[in-house]
């Protein structure tokens, strides 16, 4: 069990951050955030997400054409953006993830809706757990949907199996930044016990 | 930062689990999990997770029939069942859930293909967080992707807009049971830095 220290920084104190400090994300961070988040529970451990870490002004000026006004210079900013991805081929490392069972990567490389359903789904759980690594390890997140998919991914992932899903800031957050948390839904409004 | 006990709890030493103790969830919990879990960031705050807990003989007998068949005799013994599941018209919440901008609704609510798709995302999002608020009291999951889809929506959600997204048994776990780790990627396999 987690003590309330721990709660609060993964879940209850944590939020997304649109400033940050000038402190910088080392390699050895972003590592350590990729060896936890790999731990995470996938279907049939098909593990398909893959990471674009962003760092260099160079790098940074290739994202920026596809980022929407609201997210431009927070993220140019940003000492990391990552690209969240996921790909679709995922099932040709199914004989390293599943060994146990060499049919598994039949089930998705003869069904290519199973596989992007699959993908989808999975490289999304592995996105929260890497944000959830990343508060784990002192860092905060700026998680954003607002970018336009097609751009980055044909100027990051031009061979056209990975596909990106979100980005998400990765740094020291500022917390004069922050907006006001917003209201959640009640467990009655969201859950059913039957 | 969290310390080695709680990365282990949360990543390293967790497993998804087969077997499960005879010994109950309560309600209590259900509502701690989900008191979490609400807190993890989604796009816009969209937080279109919807869980259903399946716990009494009658339910689970409703579930059966999607289940394939490894999924079921451990699901049927599993103290709790989570249906997670989203709902495709979450743009009705916006306006609690994004009180600042009250035409958020309408990104959704004129497109239902980005509906689909942040529902995917943000509801998978939720599911992982899900697992981990879970993991942190205490619990251990055994999540699913293994049953009918359109059996479950039909069986449970009949009005049309609520979609199951996976199954997650709760409980906690029979280590007896445990299958063995398998491997995962490599940074180098599943990460670039740019």
């Amino acid at each position: 069990m987690l003590d309330n220290a721990a709660l609060d920084t993964l879940f209850r104190s944590a939020r997304t951050h649109n400033g940050w400090q000038a402190r910088p994300v080392t390699d050895d961070l972003l590592l350590q955030i990729y060896d936890l988040m790999k731990m995470g529970p996938t279907s049939a451990n098909c593990s398909p997400a893959r990471i674009v870490f962003i760092r260099s002004p160079e790098a940074k000026a290739r994202l920026k054409p596809a980022l929407t006004p609201g997210n431009l210079d927070k993220t140019m900013a940003a000492p990391v953006t990552a690209i969240i991805a996921h790909d679709l081929k995922f099932f040709d490392r199914l004989p390293k993830l599943f060994p146990h069972n060499p049919d598994a990567r039949n089930w998705f490389a003869n069904d290519p809706k199973a596989a992007e359903v699959a993908a989808f789904r999975n490289g999304s759980l592995q996105g929260a757990y890497f944000m959830l690594a990343a508060r784990s390890l002192g860092l905060d997140c700026g998680p954003m949907s607002g970018f336009d998919n097609a751009k980055v991914d044909a100027g990051f992932f031009p061979e056209g199996s990975l596909k990106s899903n979100f980005l998400c800031n990765l740094g020291y957050g500022d917390p004069a930044k922050l907006f006001a948390r917003s209201p959640r839904l009640d467990f009655a409004e969201a859950c059913k016990v039957l």
